[in-house]
Order: C-alpha cells, then structure tokens, then sequence
C-alpha cells in the first residue's frame, strides 16, 4: 500500500461511524462513506470488505499485538499475565483517549442482530488463535485453550465495564481489577 | 402436551439424527424427519421451531437444571462450584451414556457453518441467563458475568475433551479435572 493509505483508511473510518450515528448502519451505504470520506468506492474496498468490516478492523491490530506479544514473552512469566498486560498496553494505546468513540460502536453493534453475532465470531476465531499461540509456547491443552478463553473473557468483562455510563475508571485499571475478581472467583471455598 | 409426547418427541429426534448421518444436515428435510418417525409433520413442529432446532434440544434442559441448582443453592456455597457440581448432574444423567450421539451431533455441527454460529449463539444465550441467576443470589458484578462466563468455559473445554477420539474418561471427571487447570492457569506466578 502506498504512504498516503493510512490517511485514507482513517477518513473512511471516521466518515462511517458519522453517517452510521446519522443514518443508522442499515440505512448507510459504502458510497456514501466514500463520498464523505473524498475517495472512491475502490478505494473503500481497498481498506475494507464491507461496511461491517470497518466496525472491526481495530480488532485485528489488537490481535496482531497480542500473538506478537505471546510469541515474545519470556519463557517463564504465566501466559494469562502476559496476556492481561498486553491487553493493557492495547487498552492504553488505542482505546483511552476514544470513549465516546467506543461507546458509539458498541450502540451500533448491539443494535443490530447481525453485528452482534459477528462480534461474537470475531472474539471466537482471535480466541482459537490465541489459544494455538498459547499452546505454541509450550502449554498443553486444555491450559492453552483455557488461557485463551479466560484472556477474551478477561477482556470482554473489562470493555463492557469501561463504556458503561457510569463508568470513569481507565480501562487498563479495570482489566487488572477484572484478573483480580476472576481470581476471586475461581478460588476454592 | 399429551402423555404420549415425550415419546413423539424422542422418536422424532433419532429419526432426525439417522437422516443426518446418512443425507447430511442439508439434505433432510422436515418431512422426511417425521416420516422416520412416523408422525406427521405438523407433529415435528408442536416440538421443534425447525430441523435445527433438534440438534439443540437439550442445551435448554440442560440450562433449566443449572438455572433450578443455582436458585436453590445454600447461600454459603461458591456459585462456581455450584455450577459445577450442576453441571457434573447433567454430565451423568444426560452425557454419560451417549457418547457416540455426542459425538454424531458434534460432527454435524462442525461441518455447517451455520449451525457452529447457532452453537455459539445458543452458549451466549445460556451464559447471559447463568450471570442473571448468579446475581439474583447476591453476586454483584463484575462477579456474577465471571462466574457465568467460567462456568460456560468449563462445559465447552470438558466436552470437547470427551469427544475427543482418543478420550475415555468420563464427561463428569474432565469437569473436575478441567476446573483444577481453571485455577492453575489463573493462580499467580
């Protein structure tokens, strides 16, 4: 991709979640976020599959963080904290200073059924690869896959808390007060 | 319902499961389920919404004996190991004795796109319900998601263990085995 791609991937994201917040996701077409945008359809799809895919895209750095994070931690630090902490550092970077942002997709995707369940299967196949790193450094099944599982969960938990209303705590903070409650949890009586 | 439904119902269940092993899920239709079963189609539907629908049947027993035990649980007990010991019931009473049927429905699941998303709907659905009874005992959040969620996680990683080709031990065992993994994984370092 060429140098001037990045800044056309951006104007596209935010031209679509403005006519998402306008229009609603059914009534937005990816001609119009193009034309909001001052590009082209072709060079929407450059950047993006469909509409949906633009809601999503952020996902697939975070997962890219993740795997590289695995793939580089030192051998004897567990799993589920290096992956809490990289959690965090992704929380840091690319969500702290976008709440509202955040909040508004989350308002998209929980109003259409569609979204939902491409949510869902998101955090599913990051979570199946998750856990091939996990397991790629060593742990055995089903530690890997239950590492993996608890980092989404951990995660999930930890997103749904910082976008609630109410909510002004960092979102990093609350994934280590999260850890820190599933520990609670997961104790025997 | 009538007292003869029960019967209605199983036969309409195993006509469907042999229809599917040998025509594939795709290729049987609701007609030729009730003809297997020797009830008529109107029949099949006073059971099942559709075809689909058979293959997930029991998660909704399964989720009134967890919702029942979680009710009724003693106060003092940790709702994760009320969940567990629920599950471990369930385990008994409805797995133990069908592995190959497991395994069957398992591997109609895998092969349809469609249905593994239904799966995963069906799981969230069930979860979100587990959370809303662990809170309506007391729990308050993000506790009762975690111990939902847990609990959700637990199922899913046993039973894909116990479908495994290579697995003997029973359903309620891996339960066990895989909540001691649980704490392992989430213990400190």
């Amino acid at each position: 991709m060429g140098r001037w791609e990045p800044g056309a991937r951006g104007r596209l994201g935010e031209a679509a979640m403005e006519l998402f917040a306008e229009r609603g996701f059914e009534g937005t077409t990816v001609s119009a976020i193009a034309e909001r945008a001052g590009v082209t359809e072709r060079t929407f799809f450059r950047h993006f599959a469909d509409k949906r895919e633009v809601l999503f895209s952020g996902a697939d750095d975070a997962r890219d963080v993740l795997l590289r994070t695995i793939a580089e931690a030192p051998p004897t630090q567990p799993l589920l904290e290096v992956i809490t902490a990289a959690m965090q550092v992704i929380a840091e970077e690319a969500f702290s200073d976008h709440l509202e942002q955040a909040r508004a997709r989350q308002a998209i995707i929980s109003s259409n059924a569609e979204l939902r369940e491409r949510e869902m299967l998101k955090f599913a196949v990051v979570t199946t690869e998750l856990a091939e790193a996990v397991r790629s450094r060593g742990v055995p099944e089903p530690a890997a896959t239950l590492t993996a599982e608890l980092g989404a969960i951990l995660f999930r938990v930890s997103l749904h808390r910082w976008l609630e209303a109410d909510n002004d705590r960092p979102l990093a903070e609350l994934i280590t007060d999260s850890l820190q409650h599933l520990r609670a949890v997961t104790s025997p009586a």
